[in-house]
């Protein structure tokens, strides 16, 4: 790979597989298609006998941007050639065929992906063309077939969504485990400890806890709900602010 | 549900987050946005004052066969009326911003709506105009961030891919709901809302926004830390009395 795809890249592009238009009609749907890949690190496209020729000035125009896809494509007549140097090879349809192949989720797909790119394979995803999608004798030359789950009163998913969903499979795939949730960092107990003192002395003035009888529990419910709030230092800070205003610089009626 | 609703998401409707598209621009990505909720079983969008009206007939036309959302679409001219029924809102943003909450990817949110909805509450989830994205000031009235992990070099999700792409988590989720979260039962937006306004009114009154040059960061900063906790009824309640009594009985002096 280039030193500028690279950079383009931000460094995502290690192994990869490569995603195959079979047969594209539109030039738009081939430029989404590259948008939807260079969204999630992906940059090998190839086309198998695009409807109007290649270049196509309606392609690059969409593509805006994912040059760094579009100005390394490939374009092959056939299928069997665009295939030819594949090792493994999933095809996307959104009806599994009585054509006897694993039919697996993107998420699986894209798993199992990784593990054989991994191990030195070299992978490809096969896309149909807009009206049909692949054809039985296209889906026939691949390994496995990949359908992505949808309502099935409702299914109309277009190429370059097909495109984009399997992508982001495949970035999400890449580390699971360190694309989790990013939590705000919370303040020690200790402040919430003197922002809850801080609180009762100021209502315990005003009279808060009221009547007699039901002041304790009253005491118990602030500090437990106090205790529930995910509250960061900041939080803390403002509430001392809060607490303080209110209570100091009301001009009374 | 009405039956013919029910058809035609083929059962797939139980309860459902709601999609909540603020100040969306082309009613050609209004449409799009329709399908590619459909597609993965979901039927509840809401806009917030879309910029050309409503009916659109751009809109209409791209949802072809997406009338199951659309025939239903709820029309609001602000963010906390189509919020105010919700109990727990997830705002999408392509940066997380440095609005402290938790920052949380597509897979992780919807397997907690899932959660959360299955305990009974009502759950949101805003998108923002195609331009610029949601404003600060959306965001702070979320509960939580939902960012998709892209390639940095290269981020250009639209409007109804960023819908395709969470609508699909909540589909591949759904097998995935033996996670049970047991949640305390939430205050929906609008008791936040009107807590918030007696604060913020007190807080006037008290002159604690001020300096004046950063009256308008400590007003954000406030709502985003409200929307934030996870506030009960009884919590609101209680902040209702500790306001009241902190600003209008403290003995001074």
């Amino acid at each position: 790979m280039a030193g500028s795809d690279r950079s383009k890249a931000g460094g995502w592009a290690g192994p990869q597989p490569v995603f195959v238009l079979v047969r594209p009609q539109m030039g738009e749907n081939i430029g989404a298609s590259a948008r939807a890949m260079l969204n999630f690190g992906l940059e090998h496209m190839r086309l198998v006998a695009p409807r109007d020729g290649w270049p196509n000035p309606a392609a690059t125009a969409t593509a805006a941007g994912a040059s760094a896809v579009l100005d390394k494509v490939q374009v092959l007549e056939s299928l069997p050639e665009a295939l030819a140097d594949l090792e493994y090879v999933y095809a996307t349809t959104a009806r599994p065929r009585e054509l006897t192949k694993p039919v697996v989720t993107p998420e699986a797909a894209m798993r199992e992906a990784r593990a054989r790119i991994g191990a030195g394979q070299r992978v490809g995803v096969l896309f149909g063309p807009e009206r049909a999608g692949l054809e039985n004798a296209d889906v026939a030359r691949a390994n496995a077939i990949v359908s992505v789950p949808v309502n099935p009163a409702f299914a109309s998913l277009n190429l370059s969504q097909c495109v984009l969903l399997v992508a982001y499979e495949w970035l999400r795939q890449a580390g699971a485990d360190d694309m989790q949730v990013e939590a705000p960092e919370l303040a020690p107990q200790v402040e919430i400890e003197r922002l809850a003192e801080a609180l009762e002395d100021r209502l315990e003035a005003s009279h808060f806890f009221w009547p007699e009888n039901r002041a304790e529990s009253m005491r118990l419910n602030l500090r437990n709900m106090l205790s529930r709030m995910p509250l960061t230092r900041a939080d803390v800070r403002m509430w001392h602010g809060i607490v303080k205003f209110l209570s100091e610089r009301w001009p009374r009626g």
